[in-house]
């Protein structure tokens, strides 16, 4: 049976130092398990990972200037507007480079964006269709 | 409180069919919540989308061009070496891309990846050091 799941995501950032400074400046503690030159985050039952562009581009195999950021969006969901706005704000003010102010979207949601120091971009959002667990966890809801 | 975690990964897509019949193939089952022109999978605690690349690129406000793939890559953790090459195999007969074929690294893990349709890296991987919890979840070990 193949898991549904993702363990780690690794976001390959040219200049670990910066970006993990960008991390921290939004709130996100770094786990004692990290090591020089890769940065990890505990998340909700998976990890987040910082690691040099370079470095990630030699275990691809590819050049890294091959290695592009963009068709890929990592979402937070929050229960309240006020919650995606102080999200986007925090970013903002670390370094983060807004992408699209919070805005109310065509599906009923709220949602904006914000590109991290290396493109990588964080949606903030919330969906009211899709409540979170009381864990934070989200799992989508049944079919009636 | 900034909470660590990713709700939702997305995957920009040239061709939503496509992608969705190679993630059926690997064996991945999508939710009934899912809608025309995107699908979704339930993973531990979160969730992953395939969305069209067109409509990632208007909702983000760019050229559909200007969005690559690489700089990111999806770990899913095993428990042994031989569920990492079926794993690859699996998305090889699926009509994956082997980037790298399944290998010891000298961070004693055994790794490979694998480019979905549109580019998007997932890595296979045993890591000896971090094993999985019972339900699948990857905690980070304390440090002793």
């Amino acid at each position: 049976m193949t898991p549904q799941r993702v363990s780690l995501i690794t976001l390959g950032v040219v200049d670990v130092d910066r970006s993990r400074a960008y991390y921290r400046a939004i709130g996100w503690r770094e786990h004692p398990r990290s090591v020089e030159g890769t940065t990890f985050f505990q998340m909700h039952g998976s990890v987040l990972a910082l690691y040099g562009l370079n470095d990630l581009a030699a275990d691809l195999g590819r050049p890294a200037t091959a290695l592009g950021t963009g068709a890929i969006t990592l979402a937070q969901n929050f229960e309240t507007e006020a919650e995606v706005d102080a999200a986007v704000d925090r970013a903002v003010a670390a370094g983060g480079r807004e992408v699209k102010r919070p805005q109310l979207v065509n599906w009923g949601g709220y949602v904006g964006f914000v590109a991290d120091p290396d493109g990588h971009v964080w949606e903030y959002a919330v969906n009211p269709f899709w409540p979170l667990s009381a864990d934070g966890a989200l799992i989508l809801p049944e079919v009636e």
